[in-house]
């Protein structure tokens, strides 16, 4: 039985189950661990004719069933469990073997990670994987970090049992060390805002036109049609269509309207915040997925004065279906912006060279926010490979010239009628913001330097000025 | 000149050297200790007429000229220098001794300090002090956490050199540990949510009906008579009506836009997201702030298509300023309302009891968001202690219900013109969002079951839910 298996997985969930069941499909043997004996025995039992799946009771004896370099995939939950079946393997391993972490872990634990490892000779890739377990089973999206040697054996496995859009594997090198889990947790940031801009967009199909939710369906159904088409808005049509087989009622309905989270929108904000690259679309998604599960405040707030009930009629609706689309476009594009933005400024502050427009590309397939617009996402980067956003990228120039009367009207709308629409509002106030050829933060600067001496800039020359304003004369002079 | 000291401040840059001077211009002997003796030479000799200091030349004889209990205030840069400094002084003090960091610490590491002093038998006080160096000197607004018997030796001394209103200190005990450096966290993520907002109100006056810097001024003249009453609405006026006195030009128009910051804004929003509470106000102002500083982006995006000098003329100019002031009076109601939330989360989450209708009241004077506005919750907090969020207390209500329409005007109107308003607009939005009946994220959950199994709850009863989406009878169970 020794050293037999290509590959191993160690976390047995479903997660690692799909994983190692996805591996063995094509042709790999795969060797199993977990912390549990018995989930071990079941898969290889259960799967036994989906491919060749080495069980082992122990570490020791998972270890000594891998072919050198030892390839192991870790499936545990991210945070202190990682970090033991990290200490539990270390010891084992010996130079050029690689650990691969495929949870969901912080990047900044990755980098941690990543550096204790490298110092013993062994090679650390923290990996991103989404498609939730349908992907891990089918063909998941594939971010894998860490150093570009681990990849060169590892690579060839992983893009093999990735997705696949027109024949190319959604499975690239990220980047060295936690460039993988950093752009897994901006995708799913990304998919917050995105998620939040349909639930809006639905919300104003719904209070704004007072459309049911069948018929809102049949809405996203078109949608998909055309430059909207993806998996979110598929899905979204699914759900909207459904109904509750115990009441009949709309599925939509029935379901609590609490949104949960895990953390990874939060995450991608704050690290945004370090940064300092503004993606107010993931911010103003996670809050509002906060707002949502804040029983106690919207109890109390149920009551508050406001408009209700009121719809669009006659004039006013028509045409404000196709005005949604439009809003939806453009403040996915500007969410997009954002999302990569972040990528881009995480690579340039921890030393990652990300090409940007691959990583479109392997979000095409297999993971939540797959679209066929992330096709213009990398043909942008193609055309210009420092692009400094999106927005400003030709194909994305047209679309929102075209989109924003309409998404302005949208915006006005819905803070007439007392809609909330956090998504579309900001990724507008975004737009406009970035173009503005004068923003009021010199008002900011001027009070700063008033209250704090703080200083500022001027607009005319070079240098630092503070105005003396406890003074009489509130003289300019050079700080 | 041994133990006659009854205070000792280390660190005599500009804020340390006005606390000390503020102290001794009370009558208290005050000794000095700087990491360069010269500085407090300078101190000692310069301000000699002010009161008693003792100069210390080192950390040995600074220590031994205080009496016992020593009560030593640290003003040094926050992190390192400030830790460095606590491990110089500690092994000189004996029991019941208290540092005191009046520095702009992280909370989280003031909790850790506090633990690690704590377990030595020392007191350690992490104090927020607000309203820069003109208030260290005359009276600032002062925020101190740690242990409660600290506060009995050390409360009056704070008390005495506090700003005052209607005499009263602006000064109490916030709660144990970290709890004041969150609080001063909290006043300072509050004062950038109230400067954006002040500054899309000029914005729009500016943009929207096409007014002057010295006709605004004016206006925020007039606004500062009302229940806008502030320092900052105050200081904006002195702002708006300076003239460049170099080239003559509105101050306003000389100034860069783009707004600096220091950091307490970004960490006010990383811990509102770890705390799950929506400060949508201050995340999108801290993002205003690092939008306007990214002239790469601003360059890039000038010529973006767009409204670009449209301004409202005749009737739809009419009473437009009067909106403003009603929209910025409700959106500052919403961001001070998450502010208090968030204190009001943390308080439950790191176990500390914060009296919220104290912390409005000692906002009142010395720091840079006093206002009369503040009074109102002081009475919100006194009328209803737990009340969930200022927004439904009764004067909110009535204040928000009568601005209501002047607020969706102005969003509406902000959007249509192409002037960014992000803090209006998430304020409305959040609002709207409170007291919606019926989320979307309804549609989220389900989104979120259909690709990751995630589970939702009903609206109908209790329990977690999840439908067989990939199969045929997409069946509800229990799961």
């Amino acid at each position: 039985m020794s050293q037999t298996a290509e590959i191993g997985v160690s976390g047995l969930a479903t997660m690692g189950r799909n994983l190692a069941r996805n591996l063995a499909r094509h042709g790999h043997t795969v060797a199993l661990h977990n912390r549990t004996a018995k989930r071990t025995r079941d898969l290889a039992e259960n799967f036994a004719d989906e491919g060749t799946f080495v069980p082992a009771e122990s570490a020791e004896e998972f270890v000594r069933s891998l072919e050198r370099p030892r390839r192991i995939i870790l499936m545990v939950p991210a945070g202190k469990a990682t970090d033991a079946v990290i200490d539990e393997f270390t010891p084992l391993l010996e130079q050029g073997d690689v650990i691969i972490d495929a949870g969901n872990a912080h990047f900044a634990d990755t980098r941690r990670r990543e550096k204790a490892l490298s110092d013993m000779g062994l090679n650390f890739v923290g990996m991103g994987v989404s498609g939730g377990e349908e992907g891990a089973l089918n063909g998941p999206s594939i971010m894998p970090g860490g150093p570009a040697e681990a990849y060169e054996s590892l690579g060839p496995l992983l893009e093999d049992i990735s997705a696949k859009v027109d024949g190319q594997p959604c499975c690239t090198h990220i980047g060295a060390d936690g460039a993988g889990h950093f752009v897994k947790m901006v995708h799913n940031g990304i998919e917050y805002a995105d998620m939040q801009l349909i639930a809006e967009a639905y919300d104003l199909l719904r209070q704004g036109l007072g459309m049911d939710p069948a018929a809102i369906a049949e809405t996203f159904t078109g949608w998909n049609q055309g430059r909207l088409d993806s998996y979110l808005i598929e899905i979204t049509s699914e759900v909207l269509a459904h109904a509750d087989a115990e009441t009949g009622k709309p599925f939509v309905d029935v379901v609590a309207d609490e949104a949960e989270q895990k953390g990874t929108g939060r995450w991608t904000v704050q690290a945004a915040l370090d940064l300092g690259v503004p993606v107010t679309g993931i911010a103003e998604a996670t809050f509002a997925r906060s707002l949502s599960g804040n029983r106690t405040l919207r109890d109390a707030a149920r009551s508050l004065p406001g408009v209700s009930g009121a719809r669009l009629e006659g004039a006013a609706a028509e045409g404000f279906a196709d005005d949604i689309e439009q809003a939806l476009y453009a403040s996915k594009i500007v969410a997009y912006a954002q999302g990569f933005n972040e990528i881009q400024a995480g690579a340039e502050e921890y030393g990652w060279t990300i090409d940007l427009g691959r990583v479109a590309s392997i979000w095409r397939g297999g993971c939540i926010i797959r679209a066929k617009f992330l096709e213009e996402i990398t043909a942008a980067y193609e055309r210009e490979p420092k692009l400094t956003t999106l927005l400003t990228d030709s194909s994305f120039v047209e679309a929102i010239g075209g989109a924003q009367d309409s998404w302005r009207r949208v915006v006005a709308s819905a803070a007439q009628l007392g809609i909330p629409t956090p998504g579309f509002s900001s990724a507008l106030a975004y737009y406009d913001g970035i173009r503005a050829e004068r923003l009021p933060a010199a008002l900011v600067q001027g009070q700063r330097d008033f209250f704090g001496a703080h200083t500022y800039r001027r607009t005319d020359r070079d240098g630092t000025f503070h105005t003396a304003w406890a003074t009489d004369d509130r003289a300019e002079s050079e700080a």
